[in-house]
């Protein structure tokens, strides 16, 4: 009888163990987290929070334990996503979270609490704030809210084996769609029409949704790097430029892929070459154990200014990916203009064993359309795997 | 030559004016607005924000003027959608964005600066806060931000002719596919598959998308109001649940059907009479002039307690639905705990011609599944208008 090779487990207790490092060196002893990313890392808790106001719950760490604040409405039929991280259910069924977290917060011994101060509305805060300064009034222990950044995303940034293992199936997933979608494309075919069916097709494969609304850009639309999918119809031998992702078991995928319908323009054989030539360098700086962001993205970067399109190319190198479609590590150029200390841009753009990151450079004209190429890769101990089929050496033409 | 219909525009001036109007009952005379619905409410720009950090700007309203603070980025390719409002567009490429949100509510006169604090995180809000204390402590003039809530939620309640047309659509779309999907239902599709078919009719329908997650739940799993579609296999004579809506042009509509495939359990058959009848009875509420959401559904209420089920109707009776599926104003009990004082509560249940209600009974038995139906009405100066086909006097059978 064959023995089934065993499912990686996601690693709760190095999440929390880390965690707790990160708020240690921020000098808090508790974290109230409010993204439904974060607290599903911590937690297990799976529900996802589509807007601000209609949040399922929080997930809180103390120096004594790990909990999920939410309701009995929220959690029901959810109880066993949960046991696996060990964090303890407090519902605030009849009481108010925020009764709750304080009471917690102050039994634990919690002195300095962050919270997720990009995730937590003002209003909460205030509530939070208000319930704890009713505690203390009454003769509790002061607790103080202090506003924290980013805790559980540098803990994120490095994926355990069941994450790879979901990062490679969304990963999978999406190319196989792809290659699926590619010969159906006809031109005249509008970028709606065929966003809509590579997302169909990702759905076909195992997939949840896209990992972020598809870009489908033709032709001159292909010069914004955000476009939209519209009404363009495709022509052929025009740039058709196809950003997309599959999002399964809580993970997500991201790829470029730029393509033509029928032979070539001139233009597209260029700009497709030199693209293909930075997004080489960048990865080969990955594999030769570069571990800086910056010197990633220089990598790239060098290679597109020397072919005279520096000003073209209008952003950074590449971004992590996981459970979020944008996450850290950032393989940029250094910022100081955006109020980073250096301390916090190395932390930022510092690359390790176990980080997910992509490798999209690009070049964008505006009268006339934009090349962009994107891969994953998986940073390892000697060196960078890339996770997918790179795009190939020359402009794939779809006959 | 016939002349064409013209299509409604939104009333942008009705809106601002009736903005600043709260606005002074409120004692502020500025209001910064980050949820994307109600920045796209005033000033048209249609980006939706899927994440709270990633933003693609506010909208301010002073005494002086509508202002939407954006970067090129986000606006290129947009600005036509905002011309029709007025706003002029602030853009932050250079300067940050709070300090343009300061100098521009500073030069205006602005005293008391309303913040919306359930969509602003604590971070922004600190960054806002440091901006204007600066400027002030340089000379200028002190702004004090205020937390506002729901100043632009009591504008939108009430619908134009233009948002009434949007929403008649969502709602024709969502019907036209549902009549599609019933004939192809047989017993033991899943939940999961069913739910997926009615989201691609709605979107070769013309949707953008569900207007949420579609809810398919099977027997049993129609016990949990908000119930998830999962893996249950459908299987003939027990209750299909199906709470479903569209979203197309920025509106949603909000239905559910209970349907059966094959003979219909004889509890079924029960249920669903005292369902109606509830149903009928807050239709007919509304449509004789009651004017207070607390009323609406005691109507639905009554009916389903002297069946002697009232233990087992767990939500209120209805909700207003626009731009967002879940708006003001609110039909159900008045809540006295939720600490909202009863000039708060006799603004959120007050209803008016030009609003756009759903009335939603249900019945829910723990062992056995679940019955509920969900219309949506239009508040008419004569009594009420219902905005679709009503769900059958008997349980629908998908022979």
């Amino acid at each position: 009888m064959a023995t089934q090779p065993k499912t990686a487990q996601p690693n709760y207790a190095r999440r929390l163990a880390q965690t707790r490092v990160r708020l240690e060196s921020e000098q808090l002893d508790g974290l109230l987290v409010a993204n439904h990313h974060n607290r599903r890392y911590l937690t297990g808790f799976p529900t996802e929070d589509h807007d601000i106001v209609e949040t399922a719950g929080w997930a809180l760490v103390t120096p004594k334990r790990l909990a999920l604040v939410t309701t009995t409405f929220a959690i029901i039929g959810l109880e066993a996503t949960v046991t696996p991280s060990g964090a303890e259910v407090l519902r605030f069924d009849t009481r108010s979270a925020w009764e709750i977290v304080a009471e917690t917060a102050a039994e634990d011994g919690v002195q300095r609490l962050g919270f997720e101060a990009s995730y937590f509305s003002y209003e909460r805060y205030d509530r939070l704030r208000t319930a704890l300064r009713r505690r203390s009034r009454r003769g509790g222990p002061r607790v103080e809210m202090v506003p924290a950044k980013s805790v559980i995303e540098h803990v994120r940034a490095l994926k355990d084996p069941a994450e790879v293992a979901a990062i490679r199936k969304a990963g999978a997933i999406a190319e196989e769609a792809f290659e699926r979608l590619v010969p159906t494309l006809r031109p005249g075919m509008t970028e709606r029409e065929i966003a809509r069916r590579l997302e169909t097709l990702m759905v076909d494969q195992g997939a949840l949704g896209p990992s972020f609304p598809t870009i489908v850009a033709a032709g001159q639309n292909a010069a914004q790097p955000h476009a939209v999918a519209g009404d363009r119809q495709v022509r052929a031998g025009e740039p058709l430029l196809i950003d997309f992702g599959a999002y399964a078991d809580g993970y997500c995928s991201d790829f470029t892929r730029t393509i033509t319908l029928g032979e070539p323009e001139p233009r597209l054989v260029d700009l497709y070459a030199i693209v293909r030539e930075a997004q080489s360098a960048a990865e080969r700086a990955l594999a030769e154990g570069v571990r800086r962001g910056r010197d990633v993205d220089h990598a790239a970067r060098e290679v597109i200014e020397k072919a005279g399109y520096g000003d073209h190319y209008l952003h950074g190198t590449g971004h992590g990916v996981g459970m979020a479609v944008h996450e850290l590590p950032s393989l940029t150029r250094a910022r100081p203009d955006r109020g980073l200390t250096s301390a916090d841009l190395a932390k930022i753009e510092h690359l390790e064993p176990g980080h997910v990151v992509t490798v999209e450079p690009g070049i964008y004209l505006e009268d006339w359309g934009g090349v962009r190429l994107e891969d994953m890769l998986l940073i390892t101990e000697s060196g960078a795997t890339v996770l997918n089929e790179r795009n190939p050496e020359r402009v794939r033409v779809v006959a």
